[in-house]
């Protein structure tokens, strides 16, 4: 079980949290519990380490900041022993929780679980901070915001769990996001694969490096709510799962799971490119070093020959860096003009339904052609097709498309 | 260097700490500095513990207010690295601080310094949070509130430190407590055994604990402000040396150092106890099995042969509890009455010059009895005579000794 920063945020909703650790307990499950700081704590630390050294050391800025998870696993413990609930708190170093490579965003290598199998056999509820672990010379590492559900993945697959329920404050995966479309459904279940194209595309529900790792080690998570009434049950939310699961089970398919948006895209225009092996090269690789991530490319030919456009998206927030690089570059890269523009969204349907179906694309370019919507860009996958629109047309865009592909509810969700 | 919660209390005090820090440095020092929580953050975690769990387990409650010193060594070390001092924390159980007996209020058994002296040889300042160490069985523990001061004490120790600055609000150990006396002065020196009877007596500076380890450990320990200008040195504070220290560098002697008070105290009177052997044990020994303090004791003669009257103090706070044990043990100890009274201070006179002085409890007593103060009790020291009286007059006696014994300074403090 791993509940997040809001279902922490004070002893009272911590007392929500222990009961329903307390009622997979009574249910006749060995539990692990794995829990983020106070809402607003890993910010407060996070400030105090900016205003301590605004070029600060990530050693120690895993030391100050991994405490505001130490504090709510000892909290959690007590407040599953008040209950009557045998329970204790395992930090990052004590099991340990094995991490490599840089402070301040390290990779989980290893989680030692003789001791952490042994207490759950015995009946007590292991509570882990999530977010930190230990570096190989014996210093405190963190794992990167939102590093906790990552940390909940990992101990599930320590120690060969059922499942991983990752408690948060929504009840679930939806088709779309229900602020936009109220018809929006909750999704029963989804795959490993569409979770990941959703969550990067928009849909803010698990951080998602868990839900790579989720895949790569086979964990079957759960998203559902933390928020339930007194002595109810949580309703069941989403099931992240394999291909094959779903198949073994026979569950019913759509041909699309839904629809997701990213608004914090922003294009960028290379004109008369020359169109020679490598030139495209000279555009990317400094992006790259600069961990700049690039998404969507489309290279238009040129209206002179030997020339070509390069059109591409980055994170909003890297464009300024973006562009200083380019124009540093060029003279390498040896384009006529330099053009950006923010005002762009990228919609996406995702589903894993379109492997054995066609025609998914052209549903999509049709839906959005009947209400004017243009078309900037186009990428595509085994199981997604995204395109990138103006800005202000992405909700209605998302409400078209998930009409187009009968995902909305019977009633408003 | 130690430094408390008021001079950690946000990036801006700590700023005024880690150039200190330099400063000692600069002028060619390796140092550890033993850091306290934030000032409040102690107090908040211990009320999210109470909260949590009102009998709180205290494994746990160790892993969650020991979180407060980490943030602070850690917000140090990055300091400290701003201003270009190399600094690196080293937690409880990265060093590790070995302890023993119980949760909440362990004992430091051994500190590791292979590596902290090897850091601080390298010219790396040690920043190591005060209060924290690890159990055997490898969890948390703390040392009891203000054991900060005990850290660094140990930890001065353990390195062989020239000497432990204890950085605090006020500038030194004074003759007595300046809002009372405002000709009270700043001491240069005094001994271990000094200090022990002013701390455990009213003057609150130094944790009496830590004055006890730095006295079996032979630490010379000095008490300055950690309020300083910018720039400026601090200013020297009080050393607490050895006897002999003071012996041998020949400084001059006062008869009297200090005068101390204590208002939480609470007394209590059995009669008509029969005066056989055992009896006085039947009394006492009930109270130390719950852990009350009991101090200063007299027996009078009563006025029935073969019958006794007890007084003694205890802590205001034990005076309820007390009370119970005693009237539970009414029959066994064979008392008439049980009265008790609160309105009652201790005033004591403390100085290693009395070990050679004979008349300073008579000066005492004459100075008391010309400004009509009752005395109704008396215990000594060698170092010490404590009168017990009326609580209203603690002012005027503290102020009426300190001029007896000639400590009042020049100027007005």
């Amino acid at each position: 079980m791993k509940f997040g920063g809001t279902s922490m945020a004070g002893t009272e909703r911590i007392r929500t949290v222990a009961a329903l650790v307390k009622r997979e307990v009574e249910a006749g499950n060995e539990v692990a519990v794995v829990v983020s700081a106070m809402a607003g704590e890993t910010d407060r630390l996070v400030q105090f380490c900016r205003e301590a050294n605004p070029l600060y050391d990530e050693a120690e800025y895993d030391v100050v900041v991994a405490s505001g998870e130490q504090v709510t696993s000892g909290l959690l413990a007590l407040t599953l022993q008040a209950m009557g609930v045998p329970a204790r708190s395992w930090l990052g170093w004590q099991l340990p929780i094995r991490t490599i490579e840089t402070h301040a965003k390290a990779r989980i290598t290893e989680i030692e679980t003789d001791a952490l199998i042994a207490a759950m056999k015995s009946g007590q509820v292991a509570v882990i901070p999530g977010f930190q672990g230990m570096m190989e010379d014996g210093r405190v590492s963190t794992l990167g915001r939102g590093g906790s559900d990552t940390s909940a993945v990992a101990v599930a697959a320590a120690v060969k769990a059922d499942r991983c329920d990752i408690y948060t404050d929504v009840d679930g995966v939806y088709t779309t996001d229900p602020r936009i479309v109220s018809r929006a459904r909750k999704l029963d279940y989804v795959t490993y694969e569409e979770m990941l194209e959703l969550a990067s595309v928009g849909a803010k529900v698990l951080q998602t490096r868990s839900v790579g790792l989720a895949m790569k080690m086979g964990v079957r998570v759960q998203v559902l709510s933390s928020f339930v009434e007194p002595g109810q049950a949580p309703k069941a939310g989403t099931l992240i799962v394999s291909d094959e699961e779903i198949e073994e089970l026979k569950m019913e398919r759509q041909l699309i799971t839904g629809i997701a948006y990213d608004k914090n895209e922003a294009k960028i225009i290379l004109t008369r490119v020359p169109d020679r092996p490598g030139a495209v090269a000279t555009i990317f690789k400094p992006l790259a070093d600069a961990a700049i991530n690039v998404d969507m490319i489309i290279q238009n030919v040129g209206r002179e020959k030997g020339e070509t456009d390069v059109t591409f998206t980055v994170p909003r927030a890297d464009l300024a860096r973006s562009l200083e690089i380019l124009e540093g570059g060029k003279d390498s890269i040896g384009y006529n003009r330099l053009l950006h523009e923010s005002g762009v969204a990228k919609v996406s349907v995702v589903g894993v339904g379109m492997k054995s179906h066609a025609g998914v694309a052209a549903t999509m370019f049709e839906a959005l052609a009947a209400r004017g919507i243009n078309i900037q860009a186009i990428s595509t996958s085994e199981i997604k097709v995204s395109v990138l629109i103006e800005e202000d047309y992405t909700e209605l865009a998302v409400r078209v498309l998930h009409t187009a592909y009968g995902l909305d509810a019977e009633e408003a969700a």
